[in-house]
């Protein structure tokens, strides 16, 4: 059986982290503050948003929400942002998807300064991420999130063969950045790829990112290899699952993320973990 | 024997394209400007600076090349971009590399507005790239000359295993953002990577661009590939050659770029078609 990686357990030791340095901060005179803005009433974003505020406030984060109603113009929207750009008591911005049709998303993301990009979205800090600059920039949370677990359970990196399926915007190209900047041979898969099987079976290190319940099995990994498995899906009676068959691929695997308690709850501790890192490199 | 993918004649059509457009600019009032900006008297890097100023010109692009002494501060280079930044006649700016040591490139390339970034090294503009963007932007000249020469010569992309070898800024890593925005399956191998040959086997496209001559043998090679050269090495003789092998090489590929003329000549072709779109896209 595989060693199971605990997104749960590590979240909270990233989360003591946070809460000191925190502390830290606040006896130089600064509080970090994040704005969380959400446009319409989504119940699941509601419930996220929620989630994001009461975790920011126990780490002693200053959290703001800002609810807008679902007609909110995209200028509007806009404007809003700059105001938050514009006030220095602000370290952390972030806009919850999904927006209503009429909001442009990337539009917004350009929006929200680099400076205060709590998500890592705006183009300056992805192109920054993917020409691997030295400099302090803010990256995906639930890309870097995974980093933050394979050091934790010492994963090697440099040289493995990492193979992501999914290349959205938000988890899979930034991981593809990510594991290449730390010197893995990287390979992204997709919905066009032939016979992914012959790609996802030699992976080392495999990051699965599509939103398809089940999409990999046993039979699809290397064994020994490190599963990672993005995925938060509904079964059919309702309860969360994720894009990897654990039962098959936990006998195969050598290390292995569950849903729940693998990759989510590293989210949101990389989400406060960065808020306090921007309020840091704002001084 | 491989089809020769001939960047040279290829290059022709995609110069006669772009003066067409300069002629209908002109039309309009905009004469598209560069200017290429050169630190030092690296012999190398004046003759590219030459080049490219003698295309420009046969093109009827207006051409200004601007020779700062090698002893120029980081401070006073900033401040020439800047001032090309704000002249309205200017539509493309690049800073010829290498620069000497006092200078920071990744600050120069970051200094560079986005809308003049010639070369598309602006980091604002390759997280557009990786972000698979639908504005307009500028993409590295290397590898958007690339795919030219795929779409010129009917390679289908869409679910080919493309491999690339080098993750470098200018060439590997814009390579592999390209074609997985165009749906290839996507790998970048580097020095690295463990057994290699793996990788470049299976490739349907293979981009080799490491500086090292040779390192690709026809053995490496997946019969029918299409192998694309951006090495430009030279020989013992001081003869210019690619980093794949072309001898064995072509006896297995299905179609193949030669060294010279090959991916070198629509470099320079692609940096005068992108001079001319950011004119089109200033107006």
């Amino acid at each position: 059986m595989a060693e199971l990686i605990d997104g749960k357990q590590l979240a909270k030791k990233v989360n003591a982290q946070t809460e000191q340095a925190v502390t830290e901060l606040k006896t130089q005179g600064i509080e970090p503050k994040l704005v969380v803005i959400i446009v319409g009433d989504d119940e699941a974003s509601r419930i996220y948003v929620r989630n994001k505020n009461r975790k920011a406030q126990q780490l002693g984060i200053n959290s703001e929400t800002k609810q807008l109603p679902k007609d909110t113009s995209q200028t509007e929207l806009l404007k809003l942002i700059d105001q938050y750009n514009q006030d220095e008591t602000v370290h952390g911005i972030m806009v919850q998807s999904p927006l209503p049709s009429q909001i442009d998303e990337a539009a917004v993301t350009r929006a929200i300064s680099p400076a205060k990009d709590a998500d890592g979205f705006n183009p300056e800090n992805v192109g920054k991420l993917y020409a691997n600059s030295d400099l302090n920039f803010p990256v995906s949370c639930t890309p870097k999130g995974i980093m933050t677990m394979l050091a934790a359970y010492d994963v090697q990196i440099a040289g493995a063969n990492a193979v992501i399926v999914g290349r959205s915007n938000i988890v899979g190209r930034p991981m593809a950045a990510l594991l290449l900047n730390a010197s893995a041979t990287v390979t992204v898969v997709h919905s066009h790829t032939q016979n992914m099987q012959a790609y996802t079976r030699e992976a080392d290190i495999l990051i699965v990112a599509t939103g398809i319940a089940h999409l990999i099995k046993g039979e699809d990994i290397k064994p020994g290899a490190t599963v990672i498995d993005v995925g938060m899906n509904r079964d059919e009676n309702g309860k969360l699952t994720g894009d990897v068959d654990f039962e098959s691929a936990s006998k195969v695997a050598g290390k292995i993320t569950p849903v729940p308690g693998g990759v989510g709850p590293m989210t949101i501790a990389t989400l406060m973990q960065q808020t306090v890192e921007l309020a840091k490199w704002s001084e």
